[in-house]
């Protein structure tokens, strides 16, 4: 095989009467006026190629049988195009090569699916495809920028003296959080390995063990029943630090990201640095823990305005001491029909509210079929308090504290996103800071570590452990953009005591706590110095810089939502010899 | 915590009379002269603090407490040290700091070994406390070194146009090679992913999807009976290209060599290129796949000069057409004792050998006892051959071809040993290619791919694929470093019809290959680019680069022979629900 001497996206002007030889895919073709062309694919562009029976007749006929994505071998002369067809929008578009040579280097059936990037094909047969679907310009630029984006992140943290470390794949099950994928053992039958869910003991040994800043760009795995944007192997970039305070791993987190913000997308993110709010804030004035902020419309505590209330759907909220009245005010112009607003209702509803109260405002007055219920000086504080929207509707919803606010925080989205109160192009990150350490398991009826049972209750709140638990904040912190969490982490437990306390409230038995985490428990007793961290979801990150809508997009092969492998079958029934050796037998089917 | 403003890497003489924050571990301790003195230690170096009651009292009182290992964080100002007190081996022992300030971050138990390179603790007890073991300085400088290796590797790819591109980690088992780790799905009880043994497939297809040049530093895992140096998990440098030939993937394996070379161990590796010999050269000329040059000492074949012989142990080897007589020849001023010999014949028996015969080269005559049974013609012919080594010993070993020479082959890598032939610190690479594509499988009686099914033959042995297996060879080359593989790869098949005609040689039927193999077959139908590629061994790399004896002093969570994890005693049982889940039940032991 003559070597290549150009790629497909390498030839310009500069190259004209150039001998070359070009390798790629017969991206199309076409007979045109007595002449053959071809656009000649690759991964770096596209060259046409014309082929004039004046030139070598043989060669000539052989490309009449060429077809779409046949593998070719090329050689010719660089020629610059006839003036009426340059196309400016490719780098090779002043230019063609007259083929003189042809070799097939392999022959293509015809694809189930053109390869393009307009295309509407039912996703299991791309996933089958792969290999097709993966031609396409999207998803090669997606997995290009990800390969660019790895090498970001490796240099900016090896620069910050990060040193790459990997930590095992097969490793012990601690089903503390979600389901493990496990590896039957063949040496020690009756036993398993564990593929990790996080590399989070490891990476906190090897704080213990003195190498002060660790990263890894790494494959995680959780057996959960997927939802749309989630694969049962991900990939995570993972950081942890030693002697630090959150501050310190949050200006980390926030460089790497304008890092890569100046590198590959060539753009200075202006806020700097990110807005930090509580975990507690969040929830009030967005109704999420990972607001949006690429739109203000906060969320209003209308609770005090109403302490008198008559209007029996909000008098009950202000009373109970958990309750709330809260409201958010849009400005509108004709856009919310009476039929939207039904639309939100129901919305709501679906979410466990009551009902959606709803007012309009016009000309310093309110409308609607509520007002009438409203005393004056509610009506008055409620035009007050909404006054940077003179014209427009005001949203209520009243109710128990939490579910309230997270249900108005869902109708917040849906109203940015339905009056496009924002710019698709502007990225807005933000630090959620002080989440509460626990939550309760109804089921299990304990109390359960909302981050992992490793993270450190702010030292304020450790009295708090075992008489108010509810109370206790952690020291964690959420890295969100656009509202979408992208990068979570923690200050760690350092010390044994606070550590075995903690797994005391989770009800971790000590016995338990030393057959799941015995090592970790050990090594905090030889040096543990204090530590924290944060891991990046790094698919997800790739998915939202590329502004791709899927996970699908920016993983070369990806699973389903049933975590099948459509491109090569996985999973697969496997040999009986195979299981016997492990020392197992499936179970019978009932 | 109050933060550090250096590290115990970074003070020297322009920082004196700074006042400075240190945290790190207490190294060791020792009270001298009214003073107390302790190193601290972090992974960027030692610094000397010094506690003076004369500067603190209640400092100094609370530096009596201090053990080795603790962590602690210290404040105070750099002095320069006495005149006789300075350390010149170490990059701050002009300095020492005066602690004015002193906190514990935390305490720690006296560990079970001391934290230093030169003890002797049993390897099961480093295993268990790995994260003491990596306190030392040794394995701190590995894994160090390890992670600038990661980035040499991957700067120098990416600036070649390869792309980094992760492939999946929960695979189709097909075994063919070794055996497959298994992971159990729950979603289809009764199926199982395997974790890859290398991303083949996913490379391939990589390159059928247009990638052109990927590269990922990716974990691997084979379930099998470990050797000493051998891992259940394993990483390696995967790199893979189109329209390549040989030559091609080898100069850019050959490149990050050098790369590696200059970069890491500042070094310029002055043969250039590296010498590339056949397999069938290899074996002749130094009895092995893998030659160790760093010491010349070439095998003789002898077959020719005893082609009249009497002397029966030779004759029989020289009538059998698959026979040989091989010799070497080193020279000797007494080292090679008689019960060195005895050693070696023993040695080589152990091998399979029928016997070594060994004759003295002194003042330009034979000596020894088998001297009388060779001709005249024979004696000088030995002398000439072995010309260069003119006081010495010839050792002779005579029987089946290959057999014949693999044993002398390992006999050969003892003499360089016991004889010292070689420099330890001059690295020596060569290229073996052109392997054998196929050996006899004597347990299943079948042919089976020496490298891999998808390795292609050379085109001119194409032919020879069903009448003369024994005789094709491979388009694969291996990369060696003293004697041990350190790369492999090949040229692959691209053509549907070589592929499918290799898998009817290798006994896997149309049937089978559609089923563990179907998805690659059907994406060499699409447009197949030629292409080949080749993977380094990483951790073996890192091994050979540290001058370390042992794999589990590169990587830091090794596991045992058994494949064990000491540390945190994985393999482990699960629970019953957990087996439940995934349709699974524990056979009962027999």
């Amino acid at each position: 095989m003559r070597p290549r001497t150009h790629t497909c996206g390498e030839l310009n002007v500069n190259d004209i009467n150039k001998d070359v030889c070009l390798h790629g895919w017969v991206k199309s073709w076409r007979d045109h006026g007595g002449l053959i062309f071809i656009d000649l694919r690759d991964r770096y562009g596209v060259t046409q190629i014309v082929f004039n029976p004046k030139i070598n007749a043989a060669v000539y006929e052989q490309a009449r049988n060429l077809r779409t994505e046949f593998v070719i071998l090329i050689a010719g002369v660089v020629n610059s195009r006839p003036s009426g067809m340059v196309n400016k929008n490719l780098s090779t578009g002043e230019i063609e090569v007259a083929a003189q040579t042809l070799e097939i280097l392999n022959a293509a059936k015809t694809p189930p699916f053109e390869i393009s990037d307009d295309i509407e094909v039912n996703e299991e047969l791309k996933l089958q495809y792969r290999y097709l679907d993966l031609r396409r310009s999207k998803l090669q630029s997606n997995l290009i920028f990800r390969g660019r984006l790895y090498k970001v992140v490796r240099d900016y943290l090896a620069a910050q003296n990060f040193l790459e470390i990997e930590t095992p794949y097969l490793m012990k099950s601690t089903p503390e959080g979600a389901r493990d994928f496990l590896v039957p053992s063949r040496n020690y039958k009756g036993k398993f390995y564990a593929l990790p869910q996080s590399p989070q003991t490891y990476k906190q040994i090897l704080m213990v063990a003195g190498f002060d800043r660790y990263f890894q760009i790494v494959k995680c795995f959780r057996d959960e029943d997927l939802r749309k944007d989630r694969q049962p192997e991900f990939t995570q970039i993972d950081i942890e630090m030693s002697f630090v305070a959150e501050s310190d791993v949050m200006l980390v987190a926030e460089n790497l990201v304008r890092r890569i913000y100046t590198e590959l997308l060539k753009q200075e993110l202006t806020e700097k640095p990110f807005p930090v709010i509580t975990y507690d804030q969040a929830l009030l004035e967005y109704g999420s823990d990972k607001p949006d902020l690429r739109f203000e419309l906060k969320i209003q505590n209308l609770t005090g305005i109403f302490k008198q209330t008559d209007f029996k759907p909000l008098a009950a909220a202000v009373k109970n001491p958990d309750g709330i009245v809260a409201g958010i005010g849009v400005a509108d112009s004709g856009q919310l029909s009476r039929k939207k607003i039904d639309q939100y209702t129901d919305y709501v509803k679906s979410l466990g509210a009551g009902g959606l109260i709803w007012l309009r405002v016009h000309a310093n007055d309110l409308e609607g079929s509520t007002v009438k219920f409203l005393k004056i000086e509610e009506k008055n504080a409620l035009i007050k308090t909404f006054s940077r929207t003179p014209e427009g509707i005001i949203f209520i919803l009243a109710g128990a504290y939490e579910q309230t606010l997270l249900t108005m925080g869902e109708l917040r989205l849906r109203l940015g996103n339905d009056l496009e109160l924002f710019d698709r192009n502007q990225d807005r990150f933000l630090w959620v800071v002080e989440f509460p350490m626990l939550e309760f398991e109804e089921n299990e009826k304990r109390w359960m570590a909302r981050h992992h049972p490793f993270t450190s209750p702010q030292p304020t709140d450790l009295d708090k452990l075992e008489t108010a638990p509810q109370k206790v904040k952690a020291r964690a912190y959420d890295l969100v953009m656009n509202g979408t969490e992208i990068a979570g982490g923690s200050i760690r437990i350092h010390n044994i005591e606070v550590q075995k306390r903690v797994f005391r409230m989770l009800k971790i038995s000590d016995r338990e706590a030393e057959q799941k985490f015995g090592f970790l428990l050990n090594a905090l007793q030889y040096g543990a110095p204090p530590h924290g961290g944060i891991a990046f979801g790094f698919d997800r990150l790739v998915m939202l810089l590329t502004r791709s809508s899927s996970l699908r997009d920016v993983i070369a092969f990806p699973k389903t939502t049933s975590a099948l492998s459509l491109m090569d079958g996985a999973p697969d029934i496997v040999d009986e010899v195979q299981l016997k050796e492990l020392g197992l037998k499936l179970l019978d089917k009932d």
